[in-house]
């Protein structure tokens, strides 16, 4: 039987979802919950590769199991064997070549920069802490030259075998309070896109980069183009939408 | 000259607010980076003694210092000196007599309900997590009951040489998503008074109290009659007000 099971973690202490040699993975925790339940060996596969420190309110992940007492009892079975940091939100029986990555249409990933002068220690785990005030209604003009189909070269590197254009159907920032949420929704990610998208609004934002000088900068589909990276610890991959 | 100083911190790694035996807490940090600006001893003095575990968005501090550089320099050199968990919000100079504690005719604090079938990895330091759906409608019904002059010798015990009557102006569930959020504002608040209404409230909202089965505990004015303290690592104390 195919599982699909919907996850959140704390990414803090993870090297990223997949397996690494390099510490611990969300891939490695649930194989490992699933491996106590079960005694059966099986691979997780997820929908987005996280990398170390991103966190995820939405990821999707899919198994082969051959337990035999159902979804349920499964789902529970697991919250109880995964430590704290992670939890499996639903879990449901799929069709047999379900592929939570290949069967993808859309992602969403939010990123949260906390916009004060002095930083939160609430948030330190979960934001990023911009000390200057930033211009959200140039980030926005910004953001909006990226819906749509663009080759997003300049803001990061495609998987092996693919090329570097993706659709994004949704860009944009809101503030609730000190905190501005980036949203970005689109049908796939290079590898390190949004962060980098990040890092290049918020220099709009803070006016060392015009809204012009962003736009030259997707047009040109040149890594080199791109600014600071935003760190990781304030990303979320909070859904993924199949057929 | 007197220094007062807005302090936020996340409570997971102290003891509490005070100064204890048992471990780290948020007044030997300030006094120990005040120490490392200026070379002087000096107390610091909290409105709330939050107990261990609990967090701070706006707990008010004060403490004389000689130290000659100002508050803008004093304010930058504490951030830099305190931990990550901690910072100083905003600090000023203050007149001679402020008593943080005594002069505060106000305070405010917010607790967090995560009432949700699965636990959250990212609220799990700062909520509750609550599995079974509470009804915010009726935990609203019995925290009206609480508004106005009482006394809460049910819900705690008060500091010695006072007596357990306090005002409340406010106390009301809001639902922000999956999140039921507390607000309660009093003149005073007796130790492990919101933790342990929100217990009982909890109950009410679970079903297994009525709400008459909570004003009557409340008109009871007997400790035995308050249901499980809620924990503390769900807990902020958000503001202080003073004339």
């Amino acid at each position: 039987m195919r599982y699909l099971a919907i996850i959140a973690y704390d990414g803090t202490a993870y090297c990223g979802f997949q397996k690494q040699l390099t510490g611990p993975s969300i891939q490695q925790e649930l194989e490992r919950a699933i491996r106590l339940i079960s005694g059966e060996e099986t691979t997780v596969i997820g929908a987005g590769r996280t990398d170390s420190g991103v966190h995820a309110t939405g990821q999707v992940v899919a198994f082969d199991l051959e337990w035999p007492h159902g979804p349920k009892t499964l789902w529970r079975a697991l919250n109880a064997n995964l430590p704290a940091d992670i939890a499996a939100v639903r879990l449901s029986e799929t069709k047999e070549g379900f592929h939570p990555r290949f069967d993808a249409i859309k992602r969403t990933y939010n990123y949260y920069i906390y916009n004060e002068p002095v930083r939160s220690p609430l948030y330190r785990r979960t934001s990023w802490h911009v000390s200057q005030q930033l211009d959200i209604g140039r980030m926005n003009l910004a953001a909006s030259a990226i819906v749509g189909e663009h080759d997003f070269a300049t803001f990061g590197r495609p998987p092996q075998g693919t090329n570097s254009v993706r659709q994004v159907f949704q860009a944009e920032w809101n503030r609730n309070e000190s905190l501005l949420i980036f949203t970005i929704e689109a049908n796939a990610f290079l590898y390190r896109m949004v962060r980098s998208l990040v890092g290049c609004l918020k220099a709009v934002g803070e006016g060392t980069w015009t809204v012009e000088r962003f736009i030259a900068a997707l047009n040109a589909r040149d890594r080199d183009r791109a600014t600071q990276t935003a760190p990781p610890h304030a990303l979320f991959l909070t859904s993924v939408i199949y057929e």
